[in-house]
């Protein structure tokens, strides 16, 4: 199925990316601007067919969301398999960071799930195929185009793609908040897979199951959870801080 | 000017607040449900109006939102003043934690600020009148209803708003993309507020004059930023964490 992706930051985004291939590029304005011009010849140089048409068309195309003059047409839906998500992992030598979204509905939450991982140093992340919201138009415009750079599998079963993720030896870490284990206690400086769960309703009890560990973050005041993309900035930089200070610690170690 | 809260779960926060005055609740369902039931049993307690109508009319007042039956009118704009501020900080007796928003724009990302800052602890939020989202109906659900318990001042000039802090003995630390220090490389434990500028364009020059340390948050990949709420959320973890690290030392003090 055709996806389009709509605005500039997002269209060079992907114009950028050597895994989307584009159909054709839709502009409504004949105004040349520096970001637009660089647009025209990325696609130039790829033999990208550019049409000219109206803002009528495009706001049709995209509903009420900004399309900034421009709606690139890509080929098809950019999902990677598992295998390729490891392979990605595996040749930047680093320990593994995975993310899980177990049933993430909202496309807005999606697409800064997206943005953040690629900012924290994701390798990959897994959806399932059902009951979850998938790489939209809408996700990849909120990710500000990072949807068209991070390796994500989409597939059937979250269960037993998370017992395969342990054979490789990576260790599957769940946020729950119910959970005793806070985030300030554990190590995530090993190979690691975060799951995290539905806006609301958390990880299913069966992928719950499966996890090595389960942590929550502290929470003060009346609501009972932050938002569900505020979280996963939250453990993808707790992530990122531990690894950086294993790097670089703070202290000469101890002899 | 009269302000619209929608949604159960908002409606329901602001009836739990003290500082919120309804004139009426609007709800277009004659079906009850246990959280139905409750609102009306706080509005009943509180003598807040009911008043029967229909979805049509419910969706005139907030667009395309999601009013789930319920609409509550209230008074008044709920801001508050520095001093107002200030005192909340003093009545909690712990170090200082406010938030600063300098010209966020998106009611989304201030709705999930909100929602953050009430969860991390942050005894209030100040933001600027001009070139600024205020507080919305949008904003209040973005929110969770988080809007209604956070203290929130709203200030003409954000400069001179920051040295009357400083006068408080409150440090100022702003993030800035640009900034050398690493969030990892601060100590957070002090009477602090944190400045988060703008969507895209960070704090202005004179507010950021203002800052006695900037830091930025390290990033990895192509994209330039984390959105506005997930780096406000990062940021606002790890005070918390830096705090609660200080109250339950992970190893025994060293002799």
């Amino acid at each position: 199925m055709a996806q389009i992706i709509y605005g500039i930051h997002p269209v060079k985004e992907a114009l950028t990316s050597s895994h989307i291939q584009f159909q054709k590029i839709l502009i409504s304005t004949q105004r040349s601007s520096p970001p637009l011009q660089s647009i025209l010849d990325l696609a130039g140089k790829k033999h990208i067919p550019i049409t000219f048409t109206t803002k009528k068309i495009l706001e049709q195309m995209v509903k009420d969301n900004l399309h900034q003059n421009i709606i690139g047409i890509i080929k098809e839906t950019p999902y990677v398999n598992i295998e390729e998500v490891l392979s990605h992992w595996k040749k930047e030598g680093t320990k593994a960071s995975l993310l899980i979204l177990d049933g993430i509905q909202d496309p807005q939450n999606f697409g800064s799930l997206i943005r953040t991982a690629l900012g924290c140093g994701v390798h990959g992340m897994i959806i399932p195929k059902d009951r979850a919201v998938g790489i939209t138009p809408v996700v990849i415009k909120t990710s500000a185009g990072a949807a068209i750079h991070m390796p994500i599998a989409r597939v059937v079963n979250i269960a037993s793609t998370l017992d395969a993720l342990k054979n490789e030896g990576i260790w599957v870490y769940g946020a729950s908040g119910e959970a005793k284990e806070l985030i300030y206690d554990l190590d995530f400086n090993i190979d690691l897979a975060i799951v995290i769960g539905a806006e609301g309703k958390g990880i299913r009890p069966l992928v719950k199951k499966k996890c090595d560990r389960l942590f929550s973050i502290p929470m003060k005041g009346p609501l009972s959870s932050f938002n569900a993309s505020v979280s996963g900035g939250m453990i993808l930089y707790e992530v990122m801080r531990q690894r950086s200070l294993h790097n670089n610690p703070p202290y000469p170690p101890s002899v």
